[in-house]
């Protein structure tokens, strides 16, 4: 016999809906959510509803924003010579997150993989490319920083050729791929340290 | 610079509260709501408005329902002269999930912890009082099914003294603490094992 009421397994049903959240773990958080005195329910209620009303895409960039332009597009300072292409928004945090970056970013939602069906009008490349076009004054490089998986690697050579092929003078760079800072060779698959090797600087001492 | 816009910062927020997810996984699941094209997120403001609006406790045994009485206690074929002590509603699941116990519960939503500052009255011990003397002609057994720890240990005492006061002629058990099918001696703990052996079984080959 099941002793829980419907409303509870349907909430318990919502939240297996997420990535990453089985049974147990939905369970447990539809639960917490019963046990909380507090107003975490109307709280997550609120929250759910801003997001689904408030939050559109950037028309310049395609990262998520809840005005016009993105706080990226928006921010006067930034490098408007440099564009990073990323895959998802999350990647915009994590490169915004170390800081180093001054430029703008194009994000793509999602891959180009045959092998899914994904073609390149699929994805934000069209869009990629008439804003390089509208920009082509302004623009001096691309920085391509989609995960250096099979679908990113093979996104990265469909940006090149479309940017070959439309005589727009820009230079097309792709992130390094190599060893993370702190990790160790024996734990190193073959192509990461192929990379390495074949990838590596020179420098003068 | 965070290029997260404000009601998404707030979704992450209200994510965080759930137990046992941090930063990151909050993140992941907000964006994941966003990226849904479905009905993801309706989906769970609906489950969760449902959830605040229907369920209540048992008036009986203070289990969830969304109706007058749970599930269990409405259910005329479960044995009455049974019950089963629990903590937390998510016990009643566990016991269920068994197959083996076809009696009534009491749900205590917490234990007596004297360090946490919980007395027996801040927990739904009074009510389970009352509620043996109003079927004192019915009950027969009181199966304490409190954790085996330091506060569950507790609350069987402190149960069994209150039955003892009470005058209803009614048998205190204890559920069995030992090594757990599938466990093997070499990882359990000392006091797991003298329980074991303490509360071991005389059997006739």
């Amino acid at each position: 016999m099941d002793p829980y009421p419907r409303p509870l397994k349907d909430l318990i049903s919502a939240l297996r809906r997420l990535p990453g959240i089985g049974e147990k773990t939905a369970t447990r958080l539809a639960l917490a959510i019963l046990a909380d005195k507090g107003d975490l329910s109307r709280c997550l209620v609120q929250a759910l509803e801003a997001v689904r009303r408030e939050i559109r895409l950037c028309p310049e960039c395609f990262n998520l924003t809840d005005g016009d332009l993105c706080a990226v597009c928006a921010d006067v300072s930034r490098d408007r010579s440099l564009i990073c292409v990323v895959e998802e928004p999350s990647d915009v945090l994590s490169i915004e997150s170390s800081n180093v970056y001054k430029g703008l970013y194009h994000v793509l939602h999602g891959l180009v993989s045959p092998l899914s069906g994904i073609g390149p009008n699929d994805i934000r490349l069209p869009e990629l490319m008439e804003r390089l076009k509208k920009y082509q004054d302004q623009v001096r490089e691309l920085i391509v920083a989609t995960n250096p998986s099979v679908d990113g690697e093979g996104t990265f050579h469909h940006i090149c050729s479309l940017v070959e092929r439309s005589g727009v003078a820009v230079v097309v760079s792709r992130i390094a791929s190599g060893i993370p800072m702190g990790g160790e060779l024996k734990y190193m698959d073959q192509v990461t340290i192929a990379s390495a090797l074949t990838y590596r600087r020179s420098t003068q001492c």
